[in-house]
């Protein structure tokens, strides 16, 4: 199924990337010859691209105006059909620099996904872990083992690995959000499981409950249901509703308002969403967070090892990452390398009331980095 | 320092990889155009190769004499000297499906180490974890930190990430051995750190005392100093001699006889080395073993979610790996990537009594697959 | 400061709990005389006591009626102040087997605290971990690390060890609550700390806000602060409130009505405070849950290594505990003994809709148990 | 099977143990008798014995002499037979202010045990952790789940909760070693299950192999069996050989001599034995350890929360616990409770080469109070 070359690829010593390399002589030629022959390459040839002091990411800064997405995903819409096969209507972010793969990250899969009234995405289970995240519409329901849950602006959605999945467009107009999973990690490791469902979920499940049954048992703050006392891989909550993330995020600014703690920085507020069987990521591959920005705050730099994707959920704003800067608004995605630093300037005009705050959805692959303790990250106060 | 690409790559739709290709029209061909220009690929093209229903690895089987590795090392040893910038003498496999790179497997690095009587290796440090497994001679001393570890044939000396360390060769004769790193997979999440230490180590650190350091506080079965309670990421014991491993895996052979559990299977003993903080893996990202598997046996084909690399350390046998069969002997090192059968025959010839077994030295990245909840693994039990 | 005896209790041997004891002669009883005089106490004795087949408490199941501990806290409001010393006006349940002292369980304490309108306990903190649950009234503030938290009926107030602490009614009436702590465990392991505060707290502290500060940086589900990524031995959350724990267990009755898992077994639904930085026990001695049993349903009698206090929170019931029944109504307290069966069954009249179902508030002491591994539990489903 | 009293204790409010107690007035004293008939005892009156300011143990220091112990063990041994009802030939250390109690803390349960040349102690489990330590003598084995494991001086067995187990004595001669249990917390946490296993043992397990299958398996350093991956809760090594314990104890002590850490602190060595699977304690509820002290050396007085037992290996010396001072030789047993100070001078005689350092076995519950985060300890550095 994956791609895999019959003839060897010639070694190459050609492009040598260390200092100080040895005289090239005959003899040296024709040891590198013998390299080559035996599928070898040397050490001092490779160093500086392999060892260096710091990570230098191979993927570029870089951003998607969301009304582009929106567009292209919208004639998608009209001229392809979704169904067994394709299994989903995702257009998938390919980051410039890492050689025309539909990766936004070496790690990380972002994707704007598309239904158009009445369409149905077929089940499948995979081992990929996945989200989804809404940042405008609602009217599609995601089936997750028989759980339907409605998706609505602001809603975020895991999807852990290996849970039989739907999807249908209950409403009269199309709808879009966007996916995240770890398909290039998996694609690297060599990790990937893949099942198909049914290719139609039962009417019983397109019902249109106002909570769903994972909400029921799990949407409380600090309870546990007693007759769940394990903790699981991946979080059995499937909504995480805008309402309460607003919430959190404006309860965090009342703290520093009355001098208490609770803000990441001054005028930054950002919540985690957590697995309520152990406090710690949603997945074991991907972190999820939603940051808000208040007007007139800029955030301090601030780099780490590993990668994200971020989506403008609201307000306007100015990213630098690395050497880039853009402006941005609502549903922007951009892409900040790993050892890249990235700082953020909320704007706001005055008569611009709802948009006070730059609101950020993000999603990283931390939690890979940390469980196996390569995550380093830094923040440089005094730079601006 | 690491080679980032100016200019985008083009995004290529020509390969498709997924069935059930809607037709293709002039509206099609335009939105395909769309996409590109936007550095936008869909998922139903690529979803064949990107999740496949079950692992079917980048990497090749394939199979590295040893004779041909110590003589190009030997050769490399009068031509190519050894020192700051280039660092090591080491000469890394590049598996033959992996674009020419110097990676054994996707995630794991493996060379030939080599260095001339009197020379030294530098000191540096860096953030990808290492180990040493001398499969002949010695003579050659590790310094960890400036704890001087002798290297002999059977030893397997871990390195952990970030520790300090340079090599030297007090022996009048060459000296090779295996290095195994996760460079490639450090490489890939862009976690790197590295840095140069002293350009030679003390006359007090050429002492070459019986015991390490390391094993003088660690070395001891079941008993851990009280001076130092907390765990560690990496294994503070810097040699597992050959003496203790060999007797482990005689001793598992003789329960066996005995009629009680021990070994893996009939006629295969099998040792981890582990961390004696944790008992877990000496590092975070890389598992290390030695098996023996006893003249006359052959080993029920197993497969696993991640990949591994073997060196023979002693013993000759017939390895399969996927399609592919080798008559192995000492030194000779093979990859099995990942979720290819493998299976193992034990030969001896009857006047050979020094090579009653095959022994077998296998580092793999199941670590990484493990913390992340990625690993599976299959023994074939009925299929000889 | 604890009591120690200046003088050694004579060894007795007068007691002997064992079967098959060796004949009594001379020299047996001049043994056992040499015993008592070098403080030996053999085995063969006492075995039977100390080594039972399974556990047989000494403590009993007992009940105490609410309408007992109210009238006697009231009183003890009118006659004695409460102040720096004393600390606290609480009087604790004390087992009629476990000696006269006030321990509701071997491990467990649990009383009836009590405040006149306008009062204050003076600032304390101690390593033993507390709680408090309100069965009826409002009007007193918990103030802890300087946040006040108001208690009303029905919360669930977490108090973990070494956090500074006083209480103030700002009501015009007395109110009264019950606390938990593990002060029989900590005085059993002799583990325990204690220190004096403020006498008084500040006028800033008296505020009366309608969220505490804990409750807007950790009250929300599934949302963790990016601010505050580390475990914490005990919830930094301070009020687990009513109209959450309520409605948790009302949608565990409704999935229940679906057909689908959430509750504990037919009729009885069940939810655990938890830390919501681990996702287990709000601390680490003390199991907290809160049950509801449907009108009509007995549940299955079910024991478990460990004891346990329960308060009837609302509606009646009959409750069985090993050889002793009890009808309960709200606010009743009873003890749950080590290995002791217990069963509820739950009543309600026609013409009572507010009680249709049976609440009971629990606590144990299970996480000591399982955190040592100890824990056993057991459901005989058949036996009714 | 325990014994619980019939009668309810009568609640005494007599002996008070805190300051500032209302003045008692008829009234007062109506509360309190009204407090006795409902069971219920007042903080107030009790807060000064039950929240201490630190630690003060209801136990005492105390020292056995090794030489009553072995003669009275010695006249049972020829007195009072093994066998099944009694169990085994095992005589605690009953400390002075535990109220009579085989108990030598209020955790910790110690006992010589005696076996007459060719006596069977029966097969039996419980869940109560044990491990034997063996000050002198040999000839003993101990057959656990079949596995017959010899017992010689030095030698430390951990016996885990549950697993079968009998002893017999294949020598000539009585043999004498000190067992230590967690009998007092598993009797106060009343969670204790015990079964009996074969009144003898097979004449096949009566065979006295040179080295155990728990040995074979798990007895090499830094090596796990490939077959054995997974965690245990007791240690599966059943015998850590005094060989290894001397030379890792002279090791440390090699390591400071050269200016390098690994002595707890100078002229104090110490080892903990930990069980290979987790390298954490052998057992959860206890910890074990060897400690050296040089001849001329005193410790640091140094005191934590909760109790050890020692006993002296070899060598002599001055031992002080809060205010007793006591000289010791081989054999001596002693109580530290909780939070009493402690230091050793180890004394030589210039011709005694033999007794150039005090070796000292140590047994704790600190993994209980570590397990729930109530551990506390403190070196005064400077009080010599």
């Amino acid at each position: 199924m994956a791609v895999t070359e019959a003839t060897p690829t010639p070694v190459s010593l050609s492009a040598v990337d260390a200092p100080d390399q040895p005289l090239v002589t005959p003899e040296l030629e024709d040891l590198y010859r013998g390299f080559e022959r035996e599928l070898l390459i040397p050490l001092w040839t490779q160093i500086g691209d392999l060892m260096p002091l710091h990570p230098g990411s191979k993927a570029s800064p870089h951003l998607w105006r969301w009304s582009n997405l929106v567009q292209l995903a919208d004639r998608a819409g009209h001229l392809v059909p979704v169904g067994r096969g394709g299994e989903r209507r995702a257009i998938a972010l390919a980051n410039p620099s890492l050689g025309g793969r539909p990766f936004a990250t070496p790690t990380l899969w972002a994707a704007i996904q598309y239904l158009m009234p009445g369409e149905d995405a077929p089940e499948h289970r995979h081992t990929q872990h996945a989200f989804r995240f809404v940042v405008e519409g609602e009217g599609v329901w995601t089936v997750v083992n028989g759980d339907a849950v409605a998706m609505r602006r602001g809603d975020f959605l895991p999807q852990g690995g290996w849970a039989w999945h739907a999807h249908h467009n209950a409403a009269t107009t199309p709808m879009a959000w966007i996916d995240g999973l770890d398909i290039p990690f998996a694609y690297y490791t060599e990790s990937q499981f893949f099942e198909y469902g049914r290719d139609r979920i039962s009417d019983a499940e397109r019902i249109t409950p106002p909570r769903s049954r994972s909400e029921k048992l799990w949407g409380h703050p600090g309870l546990r249901p007693v007759s769940q006392p394990e903790p699981t891989t991946t979080s059995p909550l499937l909504a995480y509703r805008w309402r309460d993330t607003d919430r959190a995020l404006a309860e965090q600014l009342e703290l520093e308002a009355g001098g208490h703690p609770g803000t990441v920085e001054p005028g930054h507020a950002a919540v985690r969403f957590v697995n309520p069987t152990t406090a710690r990521d949603v997945v074991p591959t991907m972190r999820t967070e939603m940051h808000r920005v208040v007007a007139g705050t800029t955030t301090a730099p601030r780099r780490e090892v590993g990668s994200s994707v971020y989506q403008v959920f609201d307000g306007t704003g100015t990213v630098t990452v690395g050497g880039s800067t853009w402006t941005v608004q609502r549903g922007d995605m951009f892409v900040v390398p790993s050892w890249e630093p990235m700082t953020v300037v909320s704007t706001a005009t005055p008569d611009d009331s709802e948009s006070e705050a730059l609101d950020l959805f993000r999603f990283s692959d931390a939690p890979i980095l940390e469980a196996l303790h390569l995550h380093r990250a830094e923040t440089m106060k005094d730079s601006r």
